[in-house]
This record gives C-alpha cells, structure tokens and sequence, in this order.
C-alpha cells in the first residue's frame, strides 16, 4: 500500500476545498502530513520522525499490533448490533466494573465522548426529574448541541448561557478565586457550588447535575482541591441532583497512581454517573457511559428504548478489551507515573510531589506576581519543539499552558528530549519573553 | 479465537446485570445469541444459521474480507486524528462528492447517524441564524438530546414538543390524510407544510429547517410522492430555511436505482444538507454530513472550531472507501434493484412497478376498508419467522409493517425463501388473521 495518494500540496488543496473549514489542522500555517506512526513517533511523507506529546486518544501507542489483531479477528467473525446476544459488550463491562466503586455497575456503550455526555444528561434528567445542571467555568463537555450548552468555552462564543445552566467557578489554586494561601481551598470552592445551588432553588428550579471534568483540561489542567468533589458531591445530592465525572480524557490510567482521575479526590468518593471516551478504543470510535443501578432504572422507567446503532458492536468491545489488557501487561499506568513525575522533574527544577502521570501542563506567565499568560510565547514554544519534530499544543483559557499528554508508552528517554528541547527554546529570546514557568501537575 | 467465552444463560444473566435495560435485544423473551456471521448469515452459538433481513447496517454483507483487509491494513499504518493532514480523509470526501449533486461538496465527518442529525441541525441554525424546525409526524433522527426534540416518535413519549418544533403531515398515500384516489398528493402534503410554515411566521418565528427522512422509515416506510420535496424546498427556502436529507437509513444504494433515495424526487430536487449513516462503514461507527460552500461558510464564520475526535481519522476513512469499492465492483445497488424487486413481486403477488430496492415494507391490516393496524399478526410472523431462522423486523407507528432491509448480498434464492415461508405463515390460522398485507416500497 503506498502511503501517499497525493502529494502534500494536493492534499491540502483538497482538504480546502473538501472539507468543513471549521475542521481546524494542527499547524494551520504550515500543516504536518502524517502517513504512519507507531508507538508514541509520527512519520511525515518524507520519513520524518516526530515525537508525538499531543495524541492522548492513541492511549497504548499508536498502531499497537495487541489492538489491530483484537479488531482484524473480531472482523472476521462478527460486527452485529448490541441487540443480539454477544459475549464481548458484558465481559467489557465486567472489566470495566472491576476499576470502578461497587456502585457503578450499569454501563452503556456509544461512540464518543460527547454521545456519552448528552447520555448523561438524559439520565441525570429522567433520574432527578430536575432540568438544571452546573458546570464548572471554562468547561468542555463536548461539540452536540446539547453539550455546547453546557460548555462554557463554547457557549459564550456562540449561543450563550440557558437559563437552566450555572456556572461555578473553577477551583483554580493557581489563577482562581481563592489560591495556594487560602487555608481551605476545597471547602472555599464546594460552597461556591453551594452558592450556585441557592441561587438556583431562589429562582425556584432545581439542580439536575454537577458536571466537571475530573481534571479540568480546556479550563487550564486544574488539579480540583483535595476533598472539593466529596462537599460538592454531598451539596448537589442533598437538592436532589447527581455528580457526573466527565473522564474522557483522564481515565484509563493517563493519571498514573489511579485508573480514574476522580480517585485522586480519596476512597470515600463516587460520581454517580461517569464518562469515558476518547483513550478508551485506542483510536477506534468507543465510548461509554457507567452510572448506578437506580439512576438506570429510571431511565428504563421512561418505557422508551435507548438503541444506539453502533455502540457496544463485537468489534468496538474486542478493541476496547485488548486495550484493558495492554494497560495491563505493559504496566502503563506505573509508566504514566514514572514518566510524568521525571518529565515534571526535569521541568520544573524543584523535585516533584504528586504527580498526575502523563498529563502535564506548563504554565507560561509573562509576570510572576499578576501570573499574566503568557500566550504568545506558548505558541512560540510548540512552534519551536515543532522545528525539532516534537508535537505538543497549547491548552487553557489563555493558551498559555504548554501540554503534554503523549501515548503512554512515552519512555524517560522522550521525557529528557522534551525537557532538554524546552529548556533550550527558554534561554532563546521569546518575544515577549516570558518570566516565569511552572507545571500545574 | 473461541466463539463462546460464557453459556448463553450466563451472558443473558451478566447482560441484565450489566447493561443499562434501555438497551433492549431482540425477541426479548427468548433473545438469540449470535457468534459469527457471513454476508447475509448469521450463525448461533450452536452453529445454527439464520437468514438475516434486518442488519442493513452490514451493507455490503457481513464480515465482507475487503472491508477487514482495508481496515487492518489502516490500522497497522495510521490512526491519527483530522487535525494532521491526511490522504484518506479527502479521497473520500471526493468519492462522495461524485455520488451527490455538484453543490454539496464540503463534508464533515462523525461518528453516527446521531452525530450527523446534531451536526445539521447546528449548521443549519448558523447559517439562517433561525431557530425553528419542521419535521415530519412520527419522524425518528436520533438518540441524542437535539434529535429527541426533533422526532416525534420520541419526544411524544418523553420531553413534550418543544415551541420551536414544528410536525407537518407525513405524506403517506396508503393511511395519510391524502390519498391514492387524490389527484395530486405531492401538492397537498407540500401544502400542508406551507401552512405550517405561515403558522410558524403568524407566531413571530422563523424557520431554519425542514429536516426529512428521504423514505421514512419509523414512520411506516413512506414513499414521498414524486415532486413533493422540490415543492417543499422552494416553500422552506422562501422561508429562509434550508432542507435537511436524511439518509442515515436509505443511503448508499439501498433503493437500487440511485445512490440515495433523495434521488428518487428527480433531477430537479437537492436538498441543502444531506446526512448519512448507519451503512456507511458496514458496521464500524462512521458518519458524514454533506453540505453547500454557503453554509459551511457560515458556520465557519462564527469562529468557532468544530473538532470531533474520532470523524474522518484514517481507519474510518479507508473503511468507506473499501464500502464504496465493494458496492461498485459487486454492483450491489444493481442487486439491490433485482432482488428487491423479485421480493416484492413475490409478495405482493401483482407485477410490481417502482421499487426501492432492498427497502422493503410488507403493510398487514385486519381491515381493507379502514386499513387497521394488523399489529399482533406483525408480531407473529416476526416469531414465526424466527423459528424458520429468518430475522426479521417490524416497524410503524403501529408495528404493523414486515420489515426486510437486508445485507445488500441478499440473493434470489434467499428472496424465495422468505416469500415462500411467508405465504406459508399466511396462509396458517393467525389470531387474528390478517386479512390484507400489502407492500410499501
């Protein structure tokens, strides 16, 4: 099989004329065609190797032969839709059961991140009988409608805030309302949720959901204060609401000490509802949805099928079981501890305390004290390590977050690449330069 | 590989337990355990083989070996996402466009039917900067929250008819408001819309879309009378809207004579947004919206990016092409327009005239004169059916309609089979009898 069709310039011609221009490219200046990779490397047209720190969906490394054999021997023998009988989508969920508290035990399998979201918030609706839901400031629950209303780094840009919606503020240490010399940051942030539910009862509606991701990423990787999800979790439950964990991106063990990021708020608590996606088939579109036996009874309640076309196919499970095993067998959570925390070590001079795997941001401030982003210099910084064929992008509200969130197959030796690569792009002269740099971790 | 990892029992048990009860199976009292499949055959955990006239998902037939050999062949190269440059992704937007009228030539790729109804609905509201909807009764576009509001089959059941939701009349000629004996049905149904369009217009509202299934399915696999959709798009256009084709269902040669079933309107007709779906990746979860350059400018215009992390990565991409590929090299939509047609003769026992290919609709009424829904009688030829390892569906608003959409590889034996066993079923004591079946095609 070649692996070019056509050659670069046509390609993108193509892609201009061909496709939603509103499909943005990495690079948009100067595109980057990629025609194979494997592990945590992209190859170009002209056999150009890059490191890859940006493919979080890749989650086992990129063509993993484990992946391709579980999808190419499931597709010889049966792609059939979940209304048959088939072995493969309750062995998925047995396993998928096992990483999580006793209570989440009822699972529905769809195609995306954002298809498990707006299941979601049906399920939350038909449980609570409640409409409004609260999110966290600068969240990103996905591209449907549905879930554009309930982001704000979507919405503000184009429909705007629902009346049923509410946002609270992120509970940002670093940038937020109360910061690294507040004596209680958790408590201080739960009662903003608190806040947000008196006022929600005062209008006389009533709270459906908490939704947050469990370690907001867009809204700038927030490490949510230790003990916030519990308070919040007992507030929003006490008006008669649940608590959604939105892990699309930081499950699957991309946090290194737990398979699920909502672990890291401790033992004692549990999302009623929790979303998975994109690391979760390796590439291949899967998705899921795990909620409580009573939340599931309700919606079965409604009399009302739920029938998703392809979700929790024989092939979509096969993937997502040999991914489970891979995790596994290759120990890449341990991996996405050792790696993180080294990366994070080497980028930010002081020895690293907790870490959260390979999901790393380095937050650029042109100013120390006011902590004013640093934008410019960020996408200075990944256009740089581009020249040095190393991907990365930008994340936060600002941009201003250099993020790393490689395969998890990333191996010390790549995490000294990019350290060494950084700290050489920082002795250069950025304009403006910027003055400070710390890894929100 | 073995094919059976638990007892049949154990899987139905772990099935209950495990997955959300919404999700129901077929013949939910005795559901069937299927462990392998070929073309148009499915294969139980005791080897036994039945005919399978229900997965029009596994298009081109299932576990086709071009389709896993271009899958696998993708996988062990690249699957990265739409965001780096790729050959596949436009190569295949290109064959599309080639199958479609010269002004729908920007795509955008998801990964359902559901995605794609969300994503026309979005584009339809910013590029008329309209709100409100018509659809047609018993309509049925998706599971998603967006496409709950627009399917009267379900927010009937659910949610209630939203203000900006509007339901014309489905033009159905057999048990609509206009009949067969109407001198020109297509006329008054579009009519019917217009009226609602100046309802729309008399509430101070305007109209964004008209979104239709182009032969609706749920709603009891209507034939649109020929002319009734270039009616109705002249009447939504006047109106500032725009006409959404559905082809989730009904694409991809699935009506035999033409590529979509939109094109049995005539030359004349383009919608300006078609949707596609469930065929499209033989049963991996892959999906596509196909729009104007006015309207995808639009929705570029308002800045906004749209990325779907898994829509249009090179593995789903090189499985549509193999699908395109394999309905051209078998000259499945040929087959379709044979095979269809010989199963609709042998049915309906008259000399049929138009078909839609493997497409269809066997109508049961215990009344010819007030053509009851035959529901129960339904039901049991589906069971009957089932014990000949025939399966096969019912749809309607009334279950009332047998349904065959088979596996395009459906051959005219395996036609004979089912006319024969179904004119066996007839001709036994049902409770109560039906007295007429007739075909919808």
């Amino acid at each position: 099989m070649a692996l070019e069709m056509f050659r670069k310039e046509e390609t993108l011609a193509m892609r201009k004329k061909l496709i939603g221009q509103s499909c943005r490219l990495f690079y948009s200046d100067d595109p980057v065609k990629i025609v194979r990779a494997r592990g945590q490397y992209l190859y170009d047209e002209n056999g150009k190797r890059y490191l890859d720190c940006i493919s979080n969906v890749q989650h086992v490394g990129h063509c993993h032969p484990s992946i391709t054999q579980a999808a190419t021997t499931q597709m010889e023998l049966l792609n059939a839709n979940s209304r048959f009988l088939h072995d493969n989508i309750v062995q998925y969920a047995d396993r998928l059961a096992a990483t999580l508290p006793d209570k989440l035990r009822v699972f529905y399998f769809v195609n995306s991140g954002s298809e498990a979201n707006d299941l979601a918030l049906r399920l939350a609706h038909q449980y609570t009988q409640h409409e409004d839901v609260i999110v966290l400031d600068h969240a990103y629950h996905g591209h449907l409608t549905s879930l554009i209303d309930i982001s704000p780094y979507k919405f503000q840009k184009l429909t705007g805030q629902k009346e049923w919606v509410h946002v609270a503020p992120i509970p940002d240490i670093y940038r937020g309302i109360f910061r690294e010399d507040h004596p209680n940051p958790a408590q201080a942030y739960a009662d903003t949720v608190k806040d947000v539910i008196d006022k929600v009862h005062q209008k006389g509606r009533k709270v459906s959901a908490f939704f947050s991701e469990s370690l907001p990423s867009v809204g700038g990787q927030i490490l949510l204060p230790k003990g916030y999800s519990t308070k919040v979790a007992e507030y929003v439950r006490s008006a008669g609401g649940v608590f959604v964990a939105d892990e699309v991106q930081t499950g699957f063990g991309r946090v290194g000490s737990h398979f699920w990021a909502f672990q890291l708020q401790g033992d004692d608590f549990s999302p009623d509802i929790v979303t998975m996606g994109k690391p979760m088939g390796n590439g291949h579109p899967l998705s899921c949805v795990a909620t409580t036996a009573e939340i599931a009874g309700a919606f079965t309640a409604n009399g009302v099928e739920y029938f998703n076309t392809f979700g929790g196919n024989p092939v979509s499970c096969a993937i997502g079981l040999a991914v489970l095993d891979v995790i596994e067998k290759e120990d890449l959570r341990g991996n996405s501890s050792r790696v993180g925390g080294h990366l994070l070590d080497r980028l930010q001079h002081d020895p690293f305390g907790d870490t959260v795997g390979l999901f790393v941001g380095l937050e650029m401030v042109t100013d120390k004290e006011q902590r004013t982003p640093a934008t410019d210099a960020a996408a200075q910084v990944v256009r740089r390590l581009k020249e040095e064929y190393i991907c990365v992008s930008t994340d936060g509200p600002w941009e201003n977050i250099v993020k790393f969130k490689p395969p998890m197959c990333f191996s010390m030796e790549d995490a000294d690449l990019v350290a060494d690569r950084i700290h050489h792009i920082l002795t250069e002269r950025l304009t403006p330069n910027p003055t400070d740099c710390r890894c929100k971790c």
